[in-house]
């Protein structure tokens, strides 16, 4: 494998750099990438350092790293004419054509992405946090009212990193609900969980994963049997088809893939868009 | 304001054209955006029924929506080319220079920004968010050295949604643990923190933005007080200077601007950069 190192570059704190770079990226199999991020490049002096350190990057490894920047500002770039290395412009190429198309100039400012631009959303995603804390695994199930959706499944499988997610990244409300002896061994779903049928969302996941998640957490005993885990699976399974739960199998999903499924087939709408 | 609607375009989860339409659209004031994702379009027939909605939409409001793209295969992209309206395509853009730099072809495969690519990394967040869950709020202690920082400040000043990126979007060990009356009347660090203060990093705020976000959780008593959110702040910070642990005002941050400035100024390295 070739190595090429990889700079994200920017005027705040280089989430969208890296976001973009990661996805382009994962597109070369053939080569390995240390990736290094270098955020709050805000003046002509801290431009000037990092095109330097990228030099003496370049000069070492004798292969040219890979610029991924969004400076905003025209004259913090204006020192990158002397990068050695392909310097990819994310601002540059296309602020222009929405320009034309808006008929407005951008403002060209400073760290707007990611920052404090939009005070309500960021309330929005502070509050939702908290309330998929308060409402993890079942520990509050008052005010189910003010979720917009209700995970629900066994445990481990995947529903408290995604309502975290879905509440850090998009501002919702979800709270989650592990369904455990009482609910499989009957069949049937608590008064609490059958009273909000619509919020409610499922998880399962193949039985092999999900031993596998289960012994990292727990070696010994019933919980990381096949048996158990079967059991559980099939039980839950059965619940979501009885109650006409919609749910998804998480065994090939990332966190974001799930959490994107679930908006897509609910229509809940992301009330913030920050990450 | 002039209205425009905006979809964003993915054959995976879209998180990746949200983000970086999201930091362009920033940059233009006097529009008001409707945003729409459309996510897992992995398909021809997905593909014109996409445009077929974005032309729909074009006609309704007789100005063309701006078209966030992220698909990477040419055949999904073909049917584009008749959309009305402004179609912005990152990976077509960025893709033949990197191909050129790299003398590689990209795979061209879906899915892969976000997905289970690398299963290894995806377990590194699972297990770096149920970390950030148990040593949420110094309700555990024990096993620090597992720690890759460890946050600390009085309540309501940022820790656990910090602690919560950090693990979910990199892959990072973060404990938070709140400076409460036994710090602050003492000004001296519990046994378990002193021993590690090479991973410590202090959080503060602006008194009138804590009282706010104190009223918000407790409006009576003593916790959202001036004279006590005053004097939890400035012992708070005395107790940093004293211990020289280094710190930030949370006051005018975003959680990612938060995280950002921890990563550089502590030098901890991003297992992951998954969002």
């Amino acid at each position: 494998m070739t190595r090429r190192t990889v700079f994200f570059v920017s005027d705040q704190t280089g989430v969208t750099a890296e976001t973009l770079g990661h996805s382009l990226l994962t597109q070369f199999d053939s080569h390995h990438f240390d990736r290094v991020t270098l955020p709050f490049v805000d003046s002509i002096d801290k431009a000037h350092d990092v095109v330097a350190r990228i030099n003496a990057t370049a000069a070492e490894q004798g292969a040219p790293p890979i610029v991924f920047s969004t400076l905003v500002q025209d004259e913090f770039r204006e020192p990158f004419r002397q990068v050695s290395g392909l310097f990819l412009d994310f601002f540059a190429t296309f602020l222009a054509p929405l320009e034309r198309e808006l008929q407005e100039e951008s403002s060209h400012a400073v760290g707007r992405a990611h920052g404090m631009h939009d005070l309500g959303a960021y309330d929005q995603r502070i509050e939702a946090t908290n309330f998929a804390l308060n409402y993890d695994d079942g520990t509050r199930t008052r005010d189910y009212e003010r979720a917009d959706v209700i995970l629900i499944g066994v445990s481990r499988s995947g529903k408290t990193p995604t309502c975290l997610y879905l509440a850090l990244s998009y501002g919702i409300f979800a709270a989650n609900y592990p369904l455990a002896d009482d609910e499989l061994d009957t069949g049937k779903l608590p008064d609490i969980l059958a009273g909000c049928r619509d919020k409610l969302f499922g998880l399962t996941i193949a039985p092999a994963r999900l031993r596998q998640i289960r012994k990292e957490r727990r070696s010994v005993g019933r919980y990381a049997s096949a048996q158990q885990v079967n059991f559980e699976l099939r039980a839950a399974e059965g619940l979501y088809r009885r109650y006409q739960v919609p749910y998804i199998d998480t065994t090939q999903l990332s966190i974001e893939e799930i959490a994107s499924t679930i908006l897509d087939r609910t229509g809940i709408e992301r009330r913030t868009r920050k990450l």
